[in-house]
C-alpha cells in the first residue's frame, strides 16, 4: 500500500491517522500537489492529495473516498475500535464534522495559510511561487479564530467531537489543528477545552510520526512535538 | 421529511434527485444561506445547504452526509435500483466523482457564477449584495471548460460517469451541470458526449422537479427544460 501525500495537507495527515489507528503502514510518497506531474494527474485528474494505491485495480482518491473505503474493509473487523459509529445518524454527524474540518476549515483557513506560509516558497514563479499576501494570511487568521471556537464547543459539551467514542470526526480536526498548530497560528489560550482534547490526541501512539514531520526550510512551532503544551 | 435547499444549489438538487429516485418525497423549504436565519445555524452552523430533518433525531447535514444516510437506510432495500456500487473499489469511485463535482468544480465554477449572477442581487449591501464581479466571472468561464471536458471524457469513455451502472456519480454531475445549464453558461456544442449523458439523464422522472425550478427574475436560458437540446 502506497499513501501519496504532503506533510501541510490536513486531508493526507487524516487518512495516515486512519490507517495507524487500524494497524497499517503504508509506504509514505511525498506528491508536491503544485508540481502536478503527468503520472499523479494520470491517477488524480483533480491533482489533490491524498491518493492510495496497491489496494484495489485503480487509486483510491481522496480522504472522503479513502476514509469510507478503510471503513468498509477494515471497520467491521475492528469491534470497539471501529472509528465510526453503528448506526446512521450516528455515521451522518461524523461526516458533517469530517466535512466541516477537511472541506470548510480548509476553505476558509488551512489552505490558504498552508499555500501562503509553504508552498508558494517552495513554488517556481511559473508555478505561482513567491512572497505570501498578507491579505489572504489577514482574511485566513481571522476565520481561525471562529473555527477554534467551534472546536472548543465541541470538546467541551462532548466526551469526543462526535460523541461517546473516538472516531474519524476527531482524527479530521486533529489532522487540521496538526497542520496549523506546526506553523504557530493556533493560540491555545484561547480554548482551553479544545486543548485539553487535543492533548489527548497528540497523546495516541498513531500521532507519532505526524509529531515528527517536518518540512524544508520551516520548523515547527516550539511546542508542536509537546505532549504537554 | 423535510429538505433546507436552495434552487441554485448543486448539493441541494443532488439529494433532490437522490430522494426522487428512490421514491421519497420530502417537503422542500426554500432557504436563502445568505441570511444565517439563527434557527437554521443552529442546525447547521456551517450555514451550508442542504440540511435534512424529521428522519432521525438531529438534522442530517451537508450532501456528503445525506447521500451516505440514503445509501445506508435506502439502499440495500433498492436492490438493481441502488445508486452506490456494490464492491468498495466501485463505491470509491462513485465518492471520487461526487467530491469531484460537489467540491471541486462547485470550488472552481458553480460557487462563484451562482454567488455573483443569482445571489448577489437578492443579497442587501450588508450581505455583501451588488453587481457581479467580472474578473470574479470570467476567472469561473475559464476553468467551467475544463470541468466539461472531463465530464465529456467521462461520459465518452463509460456508460455511465462511475462505470456500468447508473450512480450518485451521474446524479452529483447532473446536479451541477443543471445549475450551470440555467444560468446559459455551457456550450454544448463542444462536448457532444456530455451533451447525449445529460440528455439521458434530463428525460428520468427525478429529473422533473428540478426542471421546473425557477429563480425569481431570472429566467433560465432558453433549452433548460427542453428534453432534445
Amino acid at each position: 500500500m502506497l499513501l501519496f501525500h504532503h506533510p501541510m495537507s490536513a486531508s493526507s495527515r487524516f487518512v495516515r491517522l486512519v490507517l495507524s489507528e487500524y494497524g497499517e503502514t503504508p509506504e509514505l510518497q511525498l506528491e508536491q500537489p503544485w508540481d502536478r506531474r503527468p503520472e499523479f494527474m494520470q491517477m488524480n485528474p483533480a491533482g489533490t492529495l491524498p491518493v492510495m494505491t496497491g489496494e484495489a485495480n485503480s487509486a483510491i482518491v481522496g480522504a472522503f473516498a479513502i476514509s469510507e473505503y478503510l471503513d468498509e474493509t477494515r471497520g467491521p473487523i475492528m469491534r470497539g475500535r471501529r472509528l465510526m459509529p453503528d448506526t446512521p445518524p450516528g455515521r451522518a454527524e461524523v461526516r458533517r464534522l469530517i466535512d466541516w474540518f477537511l472541506v470548510k476549515t480548509e476553505a476558509d483557513v488551512t489552505r490558504a495559510l498552508v499555500r501562503e506560509r509553504v508552498f508558494k516558497v517552495q513554488m517556481s514563479p511559473a508555478q505561482g511561487g513567491g512572497a505570501p499576501d498578507s491579505a489572504v494570511l489577514r482574511a485566513a487568521r481571522a476565520n481561525i479564530r471562529q473555527h477554534m471556537r467551534y472546536l472548543g464547543w465541541l470538546a467541551q459539551s462532548r466526551d469526543w467531537l462526535a460523541g461517546d467514542g473516538q472516531t474519524y470526526a476527531d482524527l479530521a480536526a486533529a489532522a487540521t489543528v496538526s497542520v496549523l498548530d506546526y506553523l504557530g497560528e493556533i493560540d491555545w489560550n484561547a480554548e482551553p477545552a479544545a486543548r485539553d482534547w487535543y492533548q489527548r490526541m497528540k497523546s495516541r501512539p498513531s500521532f507519532r510520526d505526524i509529531l515528527s514531520d517536518r518540512v524544508r526550510g520551516l520548523p515547527p512551532v516550539s511546542h508542536y512535538s509537546d505532549l504537554d503544551f
